[in-house]
Parts: C-alpha cells; sequence; structure tokens
C-alpha cells in the first residue's frame, strides 16, 4: 500500500495553470502518478486532479529493466507540508479554490439505510475486501433490519426511528452521532427518510444518495411505479450529492437495464437492485479516491 | 423472399385463447414461424403475434436431414381468406381485436425530415439494402436540404414550408399529399415541426417520431441542452409514436450512450445522432415487421 | 407466494405443436400464467415453456374488474399427476423430451468457492432477500475464507483440500457430500479448481460456472492478464454450465464493461468482479426459475 | 472553425515531463485547450497529448464575463515553427517520440470497400455533414457496387480486382494511387481482401480496419457464423490498426449488442451492421482527431 497526496483544484481559466502548477510539483520532487486536468470552455473555468508518492514503504521488487526507468521516482519522503505552504502562495495568486489530501487518515463513512439492505450489504462487503478505502464507524437505520448484518461486520449500528412528528428530534441525534464519530462522509444506502435543509447543510458535497431512477425522469417517490406507467424500455439509477432540492443535485453516476413489455413493477424493482448497488458503490469509490469536483450543480468526475 | 401472414391480437386475457388460436391455425395448415404472447396480469389483458408461411415461391434445397423435418410444411399455399373468415367468428366470440396482414402488400411510408439528414440519410440506406421492406413514395421537408438526397434514391420530394401563420394550410397540403400517396406510415425523421392533434388523430399509431432525449426527461426544445445543464451523466434517445400530447406518446425504443464532464454541448448533439439514427430505424423496422402492439399509453414489442 | 407448474419441451418441429400443448393445457382447466416457444429453423427444433398455477393459497384480493376477468382462473387445484399422465402419452407421439416441475419442492444448491467471495456473498445475500427460490445445504470450498460467510447466513460449511495428488479423493467427498445433501445443481462461484470428467458426467446441465473473461476470448487460467495484454477496450464475464471440455460449455449469461488504457490488471480485476457478480447470478436465478434450455453446445433463455 | 495544434508524445516516463511541456507551451504563450497525459506504470511510459489555440478567425462574441476570462486567449497568432524548433531540443533530451500537427493541412483518406456499403455509406455520410475533418480524394473497390455512392459524393471511384492469381498487380495499381493521391490513412470499410505485408508496411499505424466480431473472439472470415454456432450472448464489432498478423494489430474500439437464442445468422449480421459502423466511424474520427497513440500492440485513446 502507497502513501499518495491528492491535490483537487478548480479556478478560472488563464494561460500557464499547468505549467505552474506541474512545475513546483516538479520542483519539490514530486514523482507523479496521475494528472487530469479539464476546461469548460463555456463557464472558463480550469479544473484539475494530480495524485503523487509521498513515501514508499516497502523495498522493490522490480524487475532490473523497470528500476532503471524509475530509479529517480523513489527516493523517500515528499514534503507534503512544505509543499502545502508553497502551493498556498500560488493559489492565493491565481484564485484557486483546492483541497490538499493523502492516504494516511483514511475519511470515516456512515452508512445510512432503511428496510432494504441491498446496498448497504454490497457496501459493507467492498469495503470488508478492500474496494472502500476508508472507515464505517456507524450504520444508522429507523428499521432495525440492518442490525445482524452490521454486526457481521463489526460496525455499531444505532437505531434512530423517524416520525413526522419528532423528525427535527432523529436528525439533532443523528447529527450528534455523526459528530461523535468524526464522520466525513454520509452515504444513504437507500435511505427512504428526506433529509433537512439544515441536516443537509452541514454536509454540503458530503452526502450521497442513490435515487431509483435515471434523474431528471422520475424523481420522488416510487419510481418504479412511474417509470413502469410510462411504459420506457429502460430504467435506471442515479448516485448524487444531496442538496436542498429533492433529488436534484450534482449527478454522480448513472446507469441504466434494459427491460421490456414483460417486466412488471416487481421486475423493475428486481433489475433496478443491480444498478442502485453499481452506481452507489461507484460514487462512493471516486469519491473516497477524492476523484470528483463538484461546480454549479455538476460533477467533474476525474477517471 | 418467402409470403408470410401475420396476425396481432389483443383482448381480454381468459383460459384457452392460445389453445383456440393454435387450433385454429392448426387445423388450417398454417405452418407456424414465429408465435409470441403476452399477458399483463395487472390489468388483465392478452396480447399475441402468430406468423405463419402463406406460400413459398421457390423450390427447397435443404438437406435430407431437414427435409424430413419440414416435408408437411411446404405443402403449396395456405387459404388466407378462408382463415379470415373462420377468424372473425371466433374473435367475435372472445372479444379480441385483431389485424391480420400480409406481406403480399407492402406497406407505404413518407418520411419527413427538417434541415438535419442523419435520420434520413440512415433510414433511405437501410431502405436500398433491404433491411426495411416498404415503399418510400414520397419525402416532405420544410427544409430544401434533403433534395438531393432524395434524388440520389429516387424518391419524390415535396418541399412543404412550413410558417406559423400558415401551418393549417400547411398541413392540409402534407394530407392531401399522404392520401394521394397512399401512405400508410409516417416516420418524421428529426422533423422540427409540431403537427396539430387533427393531423395526428388521421394517423393513430401510424406516425412515429423520434426524439432527441431519454423520455420523460427533457420533454420540448433543446432537450441536448437541457442534459448538459442538468450535468447526466447518460444521454437518450427515444422513438415513439405520436399522440396529441408532445413527447407523450407510446415509447417503442430508447438507448443511451455515456458521457463525461469533457463533453460539451455539440459533443452531445455529436453523440446524439447516434442514438437517434439506431432508434428510430429499430422502431420502423419493428413497425413494419408488425411487431408491435399499443395498449393504453405503452407498447407490446415482440421480439 | 402461488404455486406455478413449469413445462419445458424440445422436440423436432413439426405442425400443431403449440396447438396440441395448449389444447391439453386448456382441456385440463389449466390457468397459463407464461408461455413462449422457439423455432430453431436451421435445426428444426421445437422449444417450448408453460407455466401455470397450480394452486392458490390465499384468498384474492382484486378490485372487480380484474375479478371479472380473472374470474375463471382460480377455480381451485389443477390435478398435476392427471396431467402428467395425459401429457406422456402426447409427448411419446411427438418424439418430445419434456421435463415437468412444480415450485412446490425447493431446487437444492451447492455453492462451491476458494479465495474470492464476491459472488458467494452476492449470491447468499439474493438467496437471503427471496430473489433467489432454493435451498442452500451445503458451501464447499478448498479454502477456509469462506467460513464465517457461512456460518452468517446459517449454511453448513465444508472445508475440501484439493491437491494435485489426491485430487481424485478430495473430488470423492464433494460428491458423497452433494448426493447426502440430494444437491440438485452446483454453483461455481469463483472455484479455481478444474472438475474432472467424471465429476462432471454426473450433474449434466446442472453445475453453473462463472468464467472472468468473454468467452470464446481469453479461455483458461488469468483471463484479465490476457485482456490486458491484448488491449481490449471491453471486458467481460460468461456464466455457464460446465462440461468436459474447459470453458466451452453452454453459454447461459455475458456481460461486458467499457475499460481504457487507463486501467492497470488490477482495475480490470475490479471491474470485472461487478460482472461475474451479475453473470452468475443471472444464471442461477433462470436456471432455477426453469427458463434455461440446452442444445447442442447452446442455451435456449426463455424471458 | 478554429485553427489548433496538437502534440502527441511517447516517451520513458520520469519526473518532471509535465512540467518540462507544459512549462515550454506558457512560455511560448500557448493558449491550452485540452491536455491529458497518461503513464503505463507497469512499463514506466509515459504518453502526452496536448491541443492549442494557434489562430483565430473571427471576431468573438462571447459575453462580458467571459471576455475578461479568455482576454489574454485571443491573442493573435502561435509561432508553430519557432516552437517545433525548441522542442525538438527539448524531445532529444528527454527521449521523446513526438508528432506535432495542425489541421491547416486536412488529412488525405482513401476509402477501401467491397460488395457490402453500410460502413461506406455511413463514412461519406459523416464527412459531408462535417463530422470527419479531413480530405477523401479517392474510393477503391475490388467491386463497382460502391461507384454510384463515390459519385454522389463526389468522390473519384477507383475499380481494382483482386483475384487470387494477380493480387500483387492489385496491390502495387492500389499503392500507386494512394501515393498519387497523397494519402495519409487507408480506411477499410469492410474491404474483405487480405493484404500483404509488404503493403501493411507502407502504412504504419495508417490503416484502420473494422473486424465484425468481438476481437480476439473469432478472428477470420465468417465471425457471425463462428459467434452463432458458439451460442454467445452478445456479438461485438472492432476497430483496429493493421498489421501483419491478421486481425491482430492495435484495437482502438470494442462495442457489443445483446443477441438472443431467437437470432439466426442474418439477424446477426443485421445487428452487427449498426456495430461496425459505429466503431468504424468513432475509430476514423479519434485518428483524424490525433487522439490515438500506438504503443507495442496496444492504443491509448486520449478522450
Amino acid at each position: 500500500m502507497k502513501n499518495t497526496a491528492v491535490l483537487l483544484i478548480d479556478c478560472p481559466d488563464r494561460k500557464g495553470l499547468v505549467a505552474r502548477v506541474a512545475g513546483l510539483l516538479y520542483e519539490r520532487g514530486a514523482n507523479i502518478l496521475h494528472a487530469d486536468q479539464h476546461q469548460d470552455h463555456d463557464l472558463g473555468l480550469f479544473f484539475m486532479r494530480v495524485e503523487w508518492a509521498t513515501a514508499w514503504g516497502s523495498p522493490l521488487d522490480e524487475s532490473g529493466a523497470r528500476d532503471a526507468v524509475r530509479a529517480d521516482a523513489f527516493d523517500g519522503n515528499f514534503d507534503l507540508e512544505g509543499f502545502r505552504d508553497a502551493f498556498a502562495v500560488l493559489a492565493r495568486e491565481l484564485g484557486m479554490r483546492w483541497q490538499l489530501t493523502t492516504n494516511a487518515r483514511r475519511p470515516r463513512v456512515a452508512l445510512f439505510c432503511s428496510q432494504f439492505l441491498h446496498c448497504m450489504a454490497d457496501l459493507l462487503h467492498r469495503w470488508r475486501t478492500g474496494e472502500l478505502d476508508c472507515e464505517i464507524p456507524l450504520i444508522v437505520s429507523n428499521h432495525r433490519a440492518v442490525e445482524q448484518l452490521a454486526g457481521f461486520y463489526g460496525v455499531p449500528f444505532e437505531y434512530v426511528p423517524v416520525t413526522a412528528a419528532a423528525r427535527g428530534e432523529a436528525e439533532a441525534h443523528q447529527l450528534a452521532l455523526l459528530e461523535q464519530h468524526g464522520v466525513d462522509l454520509v452515504v444513504l444506502a437507500r435511505y427512504m427518510q428526506i433529509l433537512s435543509p439544515a441536516f443537509v447543510a452541514r454536509y454540503p458535497a458530503a452526502i450521497i444518495n442513490v435515487h431509483h431512477s435515471f434523474l431528471p425522469a422520475f424523481t420522488g417517490a416510487r419510481p418504479y411505479h412511474a417509470a413502469h406507467a410510462r411504459g420506457v424500455k429502460l430504467i435506471g439509477a442515479t448516485s448524487h450529492y444531496v442538496t436542498e432540492a429533492l433529488d436534484d443535485g450534482p449527478i454522480i453516476e448513472q446507469d441504466v437495464a434494459r427491460i421490456s413489455h414483460r417486466d412488471q413493477v416487481e421486475d423493475l424493482v428486481a433489475r433496478g437492485r443491480d444498478l442502485e448497488r453499481l452506481v452507489l458503490a461507484r460514487a462512493v469509490r471516486w469519491h473516497l479516491d477524492r476523484r470528483i469536483l463538484c461546480y454549479g450543480n455538476k460533477t467533474v468526475v476525474f477517471d
């Protein structure tokens, strides 16, 4: 497992941005592993993601040919704090918004669900097998259905019932739990309650939801019923960041599956579960890999 | 090229429908090539499509093993009119709506377009190479852009300009042309004018349109602009029968393509052209093959 | 949960097959839920699947309109054994191979795996939530990695190590376990050992494997490495019945995912896991729903 | 239509490559429109594509807000030859292979086909509507079927029959035509003759073929027959650069379509035509946009 740093940048586009950033990294001795940039020409915006090695824990066992190529790459530790200070100066000059993170500290993720557990079981299995690089200190549900599964994976479970009358108290309880566990990201794995604007405002671009339709078609409740009634030939699922407006946040990922006249609503529900699992898992992984930048109501997903 | 008949049925579901229909065909000596049925359990409806050989123009050159199997199949002509009379009695008894057609008479199709010709060029090429089994007696457009292409394929072209002030006259002209050419099916191959309810009522389930979005998302004008603004990760196209309500008729086919943050509106337009071509061509072919049954606002597409 | 019977038929094609089968079912009072047939015109073969209700455990709560339609459908129990006897006579006359099964007895499935558990975890979750209608009396592995997961789902686990020297003994042990547990279907959920022809011969069309490539490309070991070396732009996975010839049995389902030059072998492995899960789960479900007929080295999958 | 330059680079990976290249472009005043790089960590290779504006033919009609952002971008012409000289020095130092091209000179493309014209008709329509930015000075075929289509699009047609006995002469004739027309890229749009190694050697990474299977499955003749015989559930098509080894060159693009047991060979052929059109058109467009780098037997396709 290597140690890496990721720098995410967005700013007004102008000449020389790549040269300035790449130049500083080169000067500081960074061994760049991945770099990607994007320009939105219509809006005049620039986006960049750079990932580089900061340290290597184990001796190399590469073949001679590759050693030669990579010789200058593995020269010990990168001075991350020194870089941060130098970059801050540059960023101020160029009007950049930026985040610099390392995988030394793993993000802390809370999973929310209701009675349907397919996304939850999928995320927990991926986490257990190392596909999701995070801590999961907390599972929250308004049902007890997930309790056994949480136990199997050794994740503390908190039962927080939600009633129309006491929604505010429930959210206060949830927020206290999130704070107490130092949660960075909330994943709504088919959590069937609507979060209040106040809750959402506490975690900007840090709550990921899966909606069981191809947004913006079929927002709101019972999208498979609506899709069946409309007679569509493909159903979809969408993962997105949660904002105040229901089902209207920046889309991270979407996928579809072909259906036919033979499929009744319950078939759509079953087919849809596979889509939901996939688009939610991808969104969570990309977020954890710091591949996503939000701007306006859209996302850049670096690949 | 074999001669075949196709029977399309829809009616309230009840026991014995397949047995009764198949029994009558067997009794009359039909050699069934394809049969498919569908039940909508929620609505209690039954749908069926049967296709059988009515005559064979050429001697067989099959191998012995297959001759044995098919020996009883190729026994001359099927008495279609006798079957029609007998079936009418059965259909009345069982409350069936039905269509019985043969490929002896090829459907007559009119193609409408405006200035974008990708769907038109695609349909004409498919027609020329035998993929679409129909006559095309007429191309209508409110632009002259298609004139050369129509000439190359030897299809009469009618220029019918449409202005807001004289929309009624234009439609009257179009309808007269359709009648004069005995048109059975109108295909709107990116025809950018809205047809009046009166026009649509003249061709129920016989006008096919392609809309450049994944309906019901992004109805109306400039769907690619809307898709880009919403930040979707897939774009789509939809072919459907035209009804009074704009972009709301029974969906025949849909398809999607993946896009990314790198794609600007003009990229969506270019990617979308390939989708539009495919979903429109499939819809037209299925209609010509009499594979489609409309019910409510949905389609059954037998495959 | 309704009780249903399924009849699967394959035989030489001839006139009147649908009429004869549907006629007998109608005469016996069957309420057909689904019927589908297929003709392979090249080979002169006919295939049919019919599913009908045999009993209904609960009173109906349908609306009046639907009651009227369905009134004659729910008239108590179907005499399955009487039908079986009558059908056997017909089948003999028409040279049919056939299977008649009901969901009164749930199939018994054994799951085999090695150290990778993504397919296993997926199948067990689907089983727990009712998506797979079967008993799972047994999990067998040559690794202990699956033991905890088996325990969580309450399925007996048998550790059967396999060495090159003692492969025969291991298989004898496995076969004894299968017999002891009355297993009908063996699912190889990334079981990385090759079964001997003698083992395979004991379960014809009753062992389902998932291979991590788009067969017939990249048979054998390390298909993701081979795909990466060849520079393909899509990777795939295939579920199939196991036959004597490695990776050459009748294909049940395949799917693919797009990759790019950015994806290294480990990315292919990760992307592929999602494909493997899906194509294996679909194959198992279709087999349990008795939707699959094998002929030659191919499958008919009724949908 | 803007004027742009594209620089494609591949070389051994080492620190500072992006910084050096971006720095030089910045220093020379380039307004970068797109930049993308890729590292093959296993092989220790680095790939880069940069596209920048070299001149702008028309005054801007952008809004004020965007003018401010882009003010420094549109400052007249870029000294391309000066940059070329400076970059050559850098490239030598860093061991780079590189190509520097502009769209001032449009590539010259020859299209080859045999009797099936779906790819040819598709490419010519795309070319006519501006989707393919090239000259097409020449269509070559061993059949006369394409002659009318060539005439419609105003492209000179050369009939070059190929017989087993006189293959060498035919190729000599073809090569003379290519030279005479200054052809840069040869596109085999379902050209059903195998080119000799000597021919291929004359156009390295400059002959694009479409093969009607999902390579490496079903190389050679009649792949749809082979796919049908194997009972696959998806069919595919592949565009690739032609090398000496048949159907074994670097893959540029692949796509697949789902089929079922109902599809006979002729259905596969029809479905496959749509795939062939798409994968070939994409490959040609990407080549013309200078998005493709070959290395080993693989491609990097910058998006």
